[in-house]
């Protein structure tokens, strides 16, 4: 089966592979009926409509709102290691979490009034310290976020479903890859991500939790407030230690990845813009608080245990609705909804790494925008690490968590920070009010931070600690490398303009037939001493080759070398080498190749790739120009 | 286990491909190390030294004697299809595969005869048909055939070391695939084949089995001629059917494989070379006879049954000599002798395939020599195709068994009926005899090789019915388009001379810059009326490149388009058919295009690889003539 699996997978992401060349490559066709007709540049703008801010509440919160759906399951599942003694303490942690959610979304309405045309942690980092590696900091460790957001949201949203269908069990990664697959499909044909229609899933999966929780109180009205299956609320057994209590709130914390998409997103509201931003913010605050609230502690309440094949919520609605229709419509909002969080990350993704790029941080080519304006290559480069990681953790949501949100706090660190210098340079009223605010958020934000590394570095987390500063690294060398290439490649206007070059024109010929009368045609074109070069490897073939010289009637003069070796780079390197150390040497060596162009393609299998090969070779090996004189068969 | 080995045997398989990059690149340093120094062209008649028949002997019949070591397992084990009732079968059914060993050494003998400087039956079928499809069915079943020698040797030889220690018994497709890459390295290094020092493992092998046959006979005159465990011999269980017996016969004969080395190899003999040779055929013919019927009489008697982790072999030395030294002994030279063979099989097909190559029935590539003189195409070619055999087929040799021999009973029909032909033609003493002795051979191959394609063609060997006849139809292909090709390019004297063309010189330019400046100055070098082409995104960057322009003094006439759609080729494309079509066109449209090149190769994933894109793409779909201009950066 995992055999069978594995090969499946490796397909998957073949398929990833061809469609990164898709993105290059002009193969019109099939790219035209998978991705849709190109689109101009100046449709770019015609895409935005506004909207209010009922509408854009679910639209924006399916990747806050989603989280849910794995967060407090993952800080149960950590409170279980010690067996289900320390079940209690999910009430308390989950408290914990919907404080700091207070904090955050505070910190956050501060940033939307400071900058109110959607300013991400980058861009406050950018605007608010000299130097360029907080901005950094912020910039990759959200980017590493989002990667883990799209292989956490899919893995969960497919183990949602397996947990309805355990029939799927075994093909969770190959699902998952599948999903992601579909993403990249979708986002490079570039579907408005604020079409009002992604309102609906999330308002249903809002719905359905709200449900859940409703029948699960009204369910202990009837059989009264008895828990029944593990130690009462308030016992402190023995097993329990600070660390696991930590760990678990790191988990349970990843319920909060996700809150700083409105913050990117005020531009699309409605004026007034920054209220509207707000108020959705303090409505999902709530929303997402009371969901948390109420659904741990019906997990608590109910005793609910962790099974790997069977997620918390499916048990818990799989206990009040057993598995009719309103557990299906839970399973498949849950699915939706994860689904849509991680599709809206594609976009966030796209557009932070064009940005980053766009400051040179980043390759160039992730600012290039793809037939329908999409950032095709930033899509493609998030979808085949996040396939990556869901093949390497197995689609295993509770073991891609402990990865999982120190760069979300990290990133709001630093945004904080930048926020609280900001304060502290622009003034205006209440300014310390605020400057306490976003103090107290970086705080809490930087021990959040610190305790997930800590207490989940042996996990997982180490991989990203040592990833981050790497990417930080690099994308500094990046930069360094773009501004030592702007100042070789300045012009300084007088010097620099063309000058005419003395040329030497030197042709290689394997032979007498057209493909080279047709090079030697364009040599003698444009220069009048041309040199004609043989390789032979033996005295016969150069012998005959000098014969045929002759009676064709010489039309240049032709030099023969000899190759003991068969090879052809050697003589050439050797030849190319002496012209240069000549006395009165040009300007430029000028090699003229013929290129055989066949009828068919895969004729080319039936052709030595000589030319192809000396190109290469001399391309990136010697300071030679190098002309490619095609001459197309018909036949 | 199988998902672990699957990634190595993943890995193994990128090794291979590596190695064919190799062959194709100067990565010198690397390859100097595995492959050694090149050598010269005339190195290439210093290698063989003149051998003694008895020393060649071993070196030429480890092909033939090898196949002793799966060929009546093989029968054995179809006969175990029916239970162990059928087993005394195997006694008369080696009778029969002697019996046809008698014919082809004799067929072989005049063929040597005939062809005294070796003469496969390739080179005998091209002799005496008129047609070239004959020598083309012989060629393909022969290279067919060969791959699968390489397959099955390697997998028997993998199976007799696992049967010694069962611990390997989970890796044999990984171990298998690695004697592959070992014997490629082997054979691009071209260690001489006909060195002396092959000649020991073969004659320590032929002498294991000579003990285990002589040990056989010596048992049961101590216990006496009781066979124990099968029923007697001469009885007719019902579920033998004729079929069956066929069947147990065609995989028996598996046995005959790899005859056919000596008379490919008549010129490695001291003189006199035929005698030599033919004596050389009498005592091979004599050895394996003995061996065939000793050991297959020794497989009934002890009544040894199939164990797919136990070869026959093993298990018939086990029980005369414990698992001692002597029976580790007997495992490591089957092993040996076995990889000696694929090791000779090598060495033919790449020969094979460069002799048929060069008369243009397969691809020219096969035809060059690598740095060690060896034909490093067909070797890494052999080498691929045999690993995906043994990966498809899990080194099963009982399952690559059914589609092995066909090719070479085919070829020997072909053989036979091309010295029928000849003798026909040539006469000569006793032209006669030779014909009946070489008719025979051809009615009695043929119907073994239709034996075999029946009675084995649901068990595989309908692959290579399918494959068999695609490559011949692919070879008369691949020659038409030779032909074809040769006929386009033949020069008319006169007519074909170089005549001067007029050009059209245009540069794309991305901006003002220095490799702008040094393109620009390469191209006024050559023409006078040079065209600048900037390809703008937005009317806004090709106002401000239009500026630029004028700022820098205006080298040449700017041409600026648009792209509306972001993409470089559409407008490129447009352009350049508008200036084929407008009147008094020039010959030739000639693009200059600069090229970056950065001090480290990976600088490359920081550019837009435009350049390379649109020139690539150019090469393909216009006919324009293409200059590159490099610019190396020196930081």
């Amino acid at each position: 089966m995992m055999h069978h699996s594995f090969l499946l997978e490796a397909t998957l992401i073949v398929i990833i592979l061809i469609g990164m060349w898709f993105s290059i490559t002009n193969f019109s066709s099939i790219k035209r009926i998978i991705i849709g007709r190109p689109m101009r540049t100046k449709e770019l703008h015609a895409k935005h409509n506004k909207l209010f801010w009922l509408i854009a509440l679910p639209i924006l919160s399916a990747d806050l709102y989603s989280s849910v759906a794995y967060g407090p399951e993952s800080g149960m599942t950590e409170l279980f290691s010690v067996g289900s003694s320390a079940q209690w303490f999910i009430l308390p942690i989950t408290i914990a979490t919907v404080i700091l959610l207070v904090i955050l979304i505070l910190s956050y309405i501060m940033g939307v009034n400071a900058y109110p045309n959607g300013g991400g942690a980058y861009a406050i980092a950018k605007d608010n310290f000299k130097r360029p590696w907080p901005a950094l900091i912020a910039s990759s460790s959200i980017l590493v976020d989002y990667i883990l957001t799209v292989a956490v949201s899919i893995s969960a949203g497919i183990q949602a479903v397996a947990s309805a269908y355990p029939i799927i069990a075994p093909y969770k990664t190959v699902l998952a890859i599948l999903c992601v697959i579909l993403l990249v499909i979708i986002n490079l044909r570039g579907v408005a991500e604020s079409a009002a229609i992604f309102a609906w899933p999330t308002f249903l999966f809002m719905a359905s939790m709200m449900l859940v929780i409703l029948t699960g109180f009204i369910d202990e009205f009837r059989h009264g407030f008895v828990q029944n299956t593990t130690p009462s609320f308030g016992t402190f057994p023995r097993e329990v230690t600070v660390l696991l209590l930590l760990k678990a709130f790191s988990s349970a914390c990843s319920a909060l990845t996700g809150i700083e998409t409105i913050s990117n997103a005020v531009p699309i509201f409605r004026e007034p813009q920054q209220k509207s931003a707000i108020k959705t913010y303090l409505m999902l605050g709530a929303v997402t608080a009371i969901t948390l609230l109420g659904y741990s502690y019906h997990l608590y309440v109910k005793g609910i245990k962790v099974d790997p094949h069977n997620t918390m919520l499916s048990q818990l609605a799989g206990q009040y609705f057993g598995h009719g229709i309103v557990y299906q419509i839970i399973i498949w909002s849950t699915f939706i909804v994860l689904v849509l969080a991680a599709n809206s990350t594609f976009t966030g993704f796209s557009q932070l790494s064009a940005i980053v790029a766009r400051d040179g941080y980043l390759p160039r080519a992730l600012r290039n925008r793809g037939d329908r304006l999409g950032y095709s290559n930033g899509i493609i480069l998030l979808a085949g690490i996040a396939s990556l990681l869901i093949e390497v953790f197995h689609a295993q949501t509770n073991a891609l968590i402990p990865l999982y949100a120190i760069g979300v706090f990290l990133s709001f660190t630093v945004a904080q920070v930048g926020l609280c210098l900001r304060w502290g340079r622009v003034k205006g009223s209440l300014w310390k009010v605020k400057f306490g605010i976003n103090l107290a958020g970086a705080i809490i934000t930087a021990l959040v931070a610190i305790i997930f590394a800590v207490t989940k570095f042996v996990d997982g987390a180490w991989i990203v600690l040592i990833i981050l500063p790497l990417i930080i690294v690099v994308s500094i060398s990046i930069r360094r490398h773009y501004d030592l290439v702007a100042s070789q490649l300045r012009i300084e206007t007088k010097k620099d303009f063309p000058q005419p070059h003395r040329i030497l024109t030197i042709v290689f010929v394997s032979g007498v037939h057209r493909v080279v009368a047709n090079t030697l045609s364009f040599a003698k074109s444009i220069d009048t001493d041309v040199t004609a070069i043989y390789i032979g490897f033996d005295d016969e073939s150069i012998e005959k080759m000098r014969q045929k010289w002759e009676e064709w009637g010489s039309p240049c003069k032709l030099v023969t070398l000899r190759s003991e070796f068969r090879s052809l780079m050697g003589p050439i390197a050797r030849y190319i080498k002496t012209l240069e150390e000549i006395e009165g040497k040009p300007d430029h060596i000028h090699v003229v190749m013929p290129q055989f162009i066949p009828k068919k393609w895969w004729h080319n299998l039936l052709h030595n790739q000589s030319a192809l090969l000396i190109r290469a070779w001399l391309l990136f090996n010697k300071d030679v120009i190098i002309t490619t004189v095609p001459y197309h068969l018909r036949k």
